[in-house]
Order: C-alpha cells, then sequence, then structure tokens
C-alpha cells in the first residue's frame, strides 16, 4: 500500500488521478498548505523539499510530478498509460511533461510563490503582473505546437493528459482566458468526463 | 545520424555528453545565443520554445534534458547510463534530474533570464540577488540529501551525474563556495576525469 501526499489544487492532483486510474493500492494524505504544515518537521523528514507530491513506496520515497507520473505507467503496464515499449515514443510524453514542470508550473509559480526567488516585496508584485502574459504564452504553444489532439500525444490517452489537465485547471485563477485555446479547452472538458479523474477530484474537493 | 543543437555553458552540456558516452552517431551544432540564433525564424521552425538542447532524430524533435538524458540511456541500453529494468530505481534518476531542471536550473535563471518572469528592470536586480541564497539552498540540499555518493545514485554512475555535473559547473558564476558542498565538488572533480566529458567540453569550448 503506498501513500500519497497532497494539497488540494496543487500539481500533485495528477499523482493522485494517475493513482485513480491504474487502479492503485493507496491512501491520499492531505499535507495542510494553510496551516504550513510542508514545512513542519514531521512533514520534512517525508520529503525534506517541503513540497507536494510525495509517494511513499515500500521501496522507498519518491517526489516530483514527473518521475512520479513515469513510475505509476512503468509499475501498471497495462493500464496504457505511457508507450513503455517505444524509447522515442516515451521521450515525447517526457518531453510534453518536463515542459510542464520546468516552465509551465514555474510561469505559474510566480503568482503566489514569488518570495521563492525574490524578497522585495515590489518585485513579487511586478512578478504576478506578468504571470497573464507567461502562462498564456505557455499555453499558446501548447495550443498551437504541442497538444496534437484528441489528446496530448494524439488518439493515446497518457500520463501526459493527466498533468496538462491538472495545469490548466489553473488558467482562470492566473488571469488567463481559456477560451483563446479552444484544443485545452476541449481537453479540459474531456477530462472531467473520465471517472479517476472525478474520483480524485471528490477527494481532494472533500478535504479542501 | 542525430543532430544536437547547444549553446556552451548551457545545460545542453548535459545532452552533449551522454551522447558522447554512448557513442552515438551524432553531429553537435552550435546555436548563437550571442546573436539571438535561438529566437531567429530557422530555429524557432526547429524548436519552437527558442531553447536548448534540441536532438533531431529519424523519428522527430526531442527537446527537455531531462526527456534526452533518458531517451538517450534507453537507445543505448548497454551503455548502462539509468537503470531501465527497475521502475523505482528509474523514478529515483528521473526525481533527481526533474529537481535539477524545474528548481535548480530555474533557480540559477534568475540571474541571467530575469525578463523571462518580470519586466521590472528593479525586480530583475532584485531577483539577481537572491539567486546565490536560493541555488546555494539548492545545492545544500542535494549535498546532504540526494548525493548518495560516490555517484549521485550510489555506485552506479547515470545520467543524473551528468546533468547534476553539468548545472554545478554553474556554482562560481552563480556566486556560490563550492567549497560549502565537498561531496558536490569531489562529484564535479571526478566527472572532470571522464573521456566523454572531456570530449564534449572541448567541442563546447573551442565553439564558445
Amino acid at each position: 500500500m503506498w501513500t500519497l501526499y497532497y494539497a488540494p489544487i496543487s500539481c500533485a492532483l495528477a499523482s493522485h488521478i494517475a493513482l485513480e486510474q491504474v487502479g492503485a493500492s493507496y491512501e491520499a494524505v492531505k499535507v495542510d498548505f494553510a496551516n504550513d504544515a510542508q514545512r513542519g518537521p514531521e512533514y520534512l523528514r517525508i520529503n525534506p523539499k517541503g513540497r507536494v507530491p510525495t509517494l511513499v513506496t515500500e521501496r522507498g520515497i519518491l517526489t516530483e510530478t514527473p518521475a512520479i507520473l513515469a513510475f505509476v505507467a512503468q509499475s501498471f503496464p497495462r493500464a496504457n498509460l505511457a508507450p513503455l515499449d517505444d524509447p522515442y515514443a516515451f521521450a515525447e510524453v517526457q518531453a510534453f511533461n518536463s515542459y510542464l514542470c520546468s516552465t509551465v508550473h514555474v510561469a505559474h509559480a510566480h503568482r503566489m510563490r514569488g518570495h521563492r526567488w525574490v524578497d522585495d516585496p515590489a518585485a513579487i508584485l511586478a512578478m504576478q503582473e506578468k504571470v497573464p502574459q507567461t502562462v498564456g504564452d505557455c499555453f499558446a504553444l501548447i495550443e498551437s505546437e504541442m497538444l496534437k489532439g484528441p489528446w496530448v500525444m494524439g488518439d493515446a490517452y497518457t500520463i501526459s493528459d493527466i498533468y496538462l489537465f491538472t495545469l490548466a485547471r489553473w488558467l482562470e485563477a492566473d488571469s488567463v482566458d481559456p477560451g483563446r485555446f479552444p484544443k485545452v479547452k476541449r481537453h479540459r472538458e474531456r477530462m472531467y468526463e473520465i471517472p479517476a479523474v472525478r474520483a480524485a477530484l471528490a477527494v481532494e474537493e472533500g478535504s479542501a
């Protein structure tokens, strides 16, 4: 039995959905960001980064969404969540996920987590001002160049769809109009129809 | 024959070293950042993100360091650059690489690429001021929690070593004293002795 540590509305939702999707035996444990539990000694012993997601397995502790998503896909190959037997196709999935974690999530994080990179309050405000543009630019690239349709990789549904959905849910809060990105918007709507997505969201929204 | 597009002293060095290490048949092509070639129409047709690395293969074009490194390892399994048959051990490699791309590289990028996230010149300066602290904090975590020694994953040399070396070379430029991190420093020194590392550096430094 694995344990997933998550915070509602965070990127941990992607790992949560993936675990639901493959039918893994796991427990979801909420980390109370409102009370800074992610920086408390108890949680830091589990994940010294003080972030979510964290996946505790019988082998050890894993962090970082792209790593956890690929691990879940590889641990449950029959769920077909990634092209595991084709290094090039797998690399395409990984490249997409890497863009989400290193560029899209980072652009978004400058709205609420500016203190990570700067101390001056005026600079934090200046960062927040640019978020609609930077996040919008990322999704413009996803819309025009990366989302093949109907799923990210074309006909095959993969962990990249789960991850894209997770970050695309933040668009309105980042003051980006999803109407600018019809493919991303339709993708997000289709994702809401998937039972594993509904199940993970029900748990997270119930705990929020 | 593959083509790697790189810029000297960039994170593309990791892909460059990995290609050398496995004995891939490839050509290394420098993208002239000094003349903003990465934003020119010719390069944007290859990689619309306007970044390096880009790896052109017979199947298509790959971007993002963690994806390219895993792809090279999977394409040349006999080079043993990743634990390909053990999903958990592979996930540990991926988690390390994901931390480097989404946290360490991003912390570093606030020194020279602050314009990505803010327009105000005073805010860009404020970002630069915090870089020694944020990059230093990242390497403190790598030193104390992540680098098992002698290699990142312990006894096995992997793509994580190549990637760590690539970013650890930026410490001095980020005003972080490598002397604070004896394990990272020794790791970096050992990496300089590897022929594939020397070969990639010779090409990049010759073209710089």
